[in-house]
């Protein structure tokens, strides 16, 4: 794969996400409209539900789920606009409830929704929970219910909502992974696997392809393997990236501290490697990293040494790529049964998101 | 309205609760069959989402569910089932979520979810709180999903979706009403009514009674003003019932210490009743009742003195019935357009309810 192909992904990306964050806008505006009781706490919700939505990202899901139809053709589809928005809603949801998990007072460089309602309510930290509970379970149904009101035959609607509803029921699945896997023995590979399959790859790349498939009348179950395979594989390559960069890059490439999974005790992959190539002392000064409430940066520097002269660096990279090359063979199947455009597409997308780690 | 004619709604619900019961406790030996990933943390908020179903009450919605389908047809229906699964996972995920936001230790007489976690996780309150989040959100996502894919058409299953996701936002609304009201100048009547209808009447009752017609294949939109009326009697006269109960039933009746609105801060029907027909320092003393921490049983059983003294009690008991009557009246005017003996059951239901404040 060269250079020039990975633009092309930038670049389909960035018009999705423009023309979506215009939608998306639109929607908040139409839901603001709907007879709503008088009240001021609703509205408030509605606001922050929308401010954390518009907060963006790259919308890759989006893209996903347009690529996903254009594997089937290049004509416009109906559906696509109330799946894009289902897909963003419930992310928003998982973030709202994630960062309550996590007693989060930051994402995407603002405050959570969760901190947003402690700063208004100083003294009433109660008050703030439940309302940031309740913001979530918003975006929860409203992810739902814009999919069953869209304007596509019935049959579809159902499919779709049906899709989503199995997507945030994995979700919350993968989130409760996520923080089983904190606990007990020390998670191996298939465990880690299993914890980024269903907490990400299910409704971030899984679900988008479903929904773009069905809206452009294709039956996704009649792919059900390749696509579940392929979405597992971004969704593990992609963690690793991230738990790869969590650890071994400096603060300005992350924009923020290196080694926040070490200080919150999160067995990550890179995390995990770390473990399994230490012993003794080395693997003492890990553990008691990870135990410790919150470590400094001289440990989390120590930490990367220890990790670096065991060469778990180079190989958490080297795995990033396979999984993505791995991932990108399975797209490459698509040729012939689907457009080739939109099938270039989905080769490409893995080897460009594991390109960060080089 | 005899005593025998309330009794006949007694049996019914019975009838249909035991029922339930059972399907509940199927329904949910199916989830954990399904193939869900090895883990600990997963099965066990699955039996905690269960155990908290099963909990069960009287299961009225679900009566109100299979009578609606009665008006129109004497015949099984296809669908009613897995309604009534939605309906009542809609409740559980409404009940865990609840008791996050109240800061709620019971519920039914045993843990609620939030706290049952706190007691698995002594040391770690962020990690009960985390799960039971996502327990709720779990509850919620099964519920749509059940629909879904109930073995009815696919355009019914998509109308009934509807219906749950749109009772799930408008739930979630009426519960952010609620905390609202707590906060600024003390609600009127309009305010508290609205409360009531988007916090209770719209999942409870109304949502039931429009999928029991759908499934039994009626349009329940021809008939929305009506069905939204009697949902909404219903919903504020069982509202005023329990505020009713809290304030003037004896410990005994109510099966916990009376006064807990005073108790918490909240602006009950009873309480704002209280407040409205008070000046001076009698209104102090209602109002130093509930901004304290916590109220004595000594002050509950004065400003129950001071309502007695103004008539409250009584009022509110004459409205509570007054309600309760024009419930009645709407269904009183659907004799003729459906079956007889449904007709009857939705007569009799607000009556039946309002008795106990006798």
């Amino acid at each position: 794969m060269t250079g020039g192909a990975a633009a092309g992904v930038h670049e389909r990306l960035a018009g999705y996400q423009d023309r979506f964050d215009g939608l998306f806008a639109e929607y908040f505006d139409s839901v603001a409209e709907q007879g709503l009781p008088r009240s001021s706490f609703v509205p408030e919700a509605l606001e922050l539900v929308r401010d954390m939505s518009l907060r963006g990202g790259k919308r890759l899901r989006v893209a996903l789920l347009h690529e996903a139809a254009r594997l089937v053709t290049p004509d416009a589809v109906a559906g696509l606009d109330e799946a894009a928005l289902s897909i963003e809603l419930l992310q928003t949801h998982g973030l709202i409830h994630d960062d309550i998990v996590d007693d989060s007072p930051v994402r995407r460089g603002e405050p959570s929704v969760y901190y947003a309602y402690r700063g208004r309510f100083p003294g009433r930290p109660q008050t703030a929970l439940g309302l940031a509970v309740l913001a979530g379970d918003l975006a929860a149904f409203l992810s739902v219910q814009v999919l069953l009101t869209a304007p596509v035959p019935r049959a579809l609607r159902q499919a779709m909502a049906a899709v989503q509803a199995t997507a945030g029921a994995d979700t919350v699945v993968g989130q409760i992974l996520d923080l089983e896997r904190d606990f007990g023995p020390v998670p191996g590979r298939e465990a880690l696997d299993t914890v980024s399959e269903y907490k990400t790859a299910r409704y971030s790349v899984l679900a988008p392809l479903r929904l773009g498939l069905l809206a452009a009348g294709e039956d996704p179950a009649a792919h059900e393997k390749e696509l579940a395979r392929y979405a597992t594989l971004i969704g593990v390559s992609g963690q690793m990236r991230d738990d790869y960069l969590d650890l071994f890059a400096d603060a300005a490439t992350l924009g923020k501290p290196a080694g926040s999974d070490l200080r919150e005790g999160r067995r990550s992959y890179a995390v995990c490697a770390v473990l399994a190539a230490t012993t003794g002392r080395e693997r003492e000064a890990v553990e008691s990293a990870l135990a410790g409430p919150g470590c400094p940066p001289e440990t989390v520097e120590r930490v990367r040494r220890i990790a670096r002269h065991h060469g778990v660096d180079a190989r958490l990279r080297a795995e990033t790529h396979r999984v993505a090359e791995e991932a990108s063979a399975v797209a490459a199947g698509w040729r012939g049964r689907w457009r080739h455009e939109a099938v270039e597409f989905f080769e490409q997308l893995p080897l460009w998101g594991a390109l960060r780690v080089r």
